[in-house]
């Protein structure tokens, strides 16, 4: 973490910069910059309100509730907040009823805004009850970790967990603005970044090739908080996920890409228990195990299997797939990827790389999903 | 309860009928008929699915499950349910993770259809599950009770309690069919048929002063569960409402008037508790004393406000409120009212009658809702 202010400050001057989200009526910016330096007031337009409810948790609160309080207090009557408790064990219903009774308890109302300041878990659970809250709110993504700002943050999906399958309690609702603050990343720690960087890898693969060359290249300077090497990260990610969500905004189809490596990947997370692998380190065990199959299924090369592990494996992300039963693996794996989402009727459909640089959504048969669980795991 | 057989298969042969809501690619039909001697088939486009479930409760479930559960097996390659507590005090989030549960232990996916056999209660949460479950699923609302038939199974509007407040936590997620089989009504207890019929009553003062005429006439042939009074009343009903919501589905402005009488009504239904006063109970007097205020406001006379309060009572509703606090009645109404999803900023916004047949949303002075309160309550 050697992201110094000085640093910040410079890109505080150069890179404020918009990524747009055309959705027709629910089209909006992600503005990507550094809090430092910047005021809000002529740069930013926040939806007008009767008053904003920060949602945030117990580590990012202490680092960045009072001051997003602060710079709200110039835009809305009354700034209210609440403080979940950290992690992704705690998406679900029980700490999603912490906002509804902050929210009511304050007497907010429809037109009331909520702000969500952390990460993908903060930010997915403030959309839903912003979904939710009186048949649907207003809400601002203010993301502190690279996760969100590159992914979680961008696109409308909200959601909580179920103990039966990640993500499964959710809806679709649009923010009316992302605020990646690049100077919050200074404080996120190793393993987290590097979580991160998994969602940021998926990109070329699937969609980008000269995003991934461009990766390779610059994999140690985003590791060590290069704030130009940052920004352009950021807004890439978020460029080619806008370009993605516009063409396909509910997932009938396209959408489903993003979701490389996430079969898998939501299959290690529930397996494991959620919390013990962080998300992107699912993914990125996950991204082999589906280019894997892409191989075999004679979709791409060895080479390029080998080329996009080893660029996991320079982030300092797992390549392997942890053993979840001992006694029959693939099975395991099996049964938790049928509950995932993109599943028709029992039928896994996995996100495969059809030459780099392209992604489809197919079924496999499962004795080479076996085959492929057996050799990426350990 | 004196609807026989021999009345139902009668009107079987004449009384299919169709009202169609238009909002463009969520447009959808409300099919009203009887289950006997009718096939649906040939009748009823249900969505295409990969599997239904039927949500339904204690007592409607031992009437209608099997017998639905029969005609869908003709349409869907599964058939699954789950059967609620009955009752408004079963609105919860704890109850709405019962159907959760069900979607999720027997593999239901994106191509499931949901089935909301039941009243309001089991519509409104099944309608929510729907909209939330991998972030939406299909549903068709199978409305058993009047007030279900004439209101809240049309619209989109789904919801469940909070302890703070009624529907409080929701979504708007329109049905693909609703299916009013008027046979049903046959075993709704009479408390409950009246219940319904406030939610019949208000389309007149709010819309439509010649069906409140019908209604003068029709009243006692709609107790006695006459099939052909029934039919009307469902259908004008159900005109009504997909009018107003065809203009305004998520509730911007028009659609608000639907809510005539509901303001003083959820406070009298959170006040006592709710299931202690039926939904359309608290409708009823609430009504009388939107149309107090009316008057008091100038809006219209006091023969208007005898008028529907006659109808009222010949219906054997209450036209008075109860007294929630015997220190302070007026003020414990207005504390309720203020957590009213149509408030903002704590002001709360009325249903009120501008002249009869025509609804305007205001605010009034706070004295001015106390004497009304006083007045209205015993």
């Amino acid at each position: 973490m050697n992201m110094t202010n000085s640093h910040l400050t410079q890109i505080s001057r150069h890179s404020d910069d918009y990524v747009s989200i055309n959705l027709g009526e629910r089209s909006y910016n992600i503005w990507i910059h550094t809090f430092e330096e910047s005021s809000w007031s002529d740069k930013v337009q926040l939806p007008l309100g009767t008053s904003a409810l920060i949602v945030t948790n117990t580590v990012v609160g202490g680092l960045y509730l009072e001051k997003l309080v602060n710079r709200l207090k110039q835009f809305y009557p009354t700034v209210y907040s609440v403080t979940l408790p950290n992690g992704e064990e705690f998406k679900d219903s029980q700490t999603l009823n912490l906002i509804y009774d902050a929210l009511l308890s304050n007497g907010c109302d429809r037109k009331s805004v909520l702000f969500a300041l952390g990460g993908g878990v903060v930010g997915d659970m403030t959309g839903f009850a912003a979904a939710t809250y009186m048949r649907g709110v207003q809400f601002v993504q203010v993301p502190t970790t690279l996760l969100a700002q590159v992914d979680s943050s961008v696109g409308g999906k909200t959601a909580i967990n179920h103990p039966l399958g990640k993500n499964m309690i959710g809806a679709f609702h649009q923010p009316q603005l992302v605020v990646c603050d690049l100077s919050t990343l200074a404080t996120l720690p190793l393993r987290e970044l590097r979580s991160g960087l998994s969602e940021v890898l998926k990109y070329g693969p699937i969609a980008d090739m000269e995003f991934m060359e461009w990766l390779e290249i610059s994999v140690d300077q985003l590791l060590s908080l290069d704030p130009v090497a940052l920004a352009h990260c950021v807004r890439r990610s978020c460029e080619i996920k806008a370009s993605v969500v516009s063409q396909d905004e509910r997932e009938s189809g396209l959408r489903a890409i993003l979701n490389f490596g996430h079969t898998f990947g939501h299959a290690i997370e529930a397996g494991m228990g959620y919390g013990v692998w962080l998300h992107g380190e699912g993914v990125a065990a996950g991204m082999v195990m589906a280019a894997e199959l892409s191989r075999r299924l004679g979709m791409v090369d060895a080479a390029f299997v080998q080329r996009l592990t080893q660029l996991i494996e320079r982030v300092g992300l797992p390549t392997k797939g942890p053993v979840l039963d001992a006694a029959d693996n693939a099975s395991r794996y099996l049964e938790l990827m049928r509950v995932d989402k993109k599943s028709e009727a029992g039928e896994i459909r996995f996100v495969l790389i059809d030459g780099p640089g392209k992604a489809v959504l197919r079924t496999a048969p499962d004795a080479l999903v076996r085959e492929v669980i057996d050799i990426c795991c350990a």
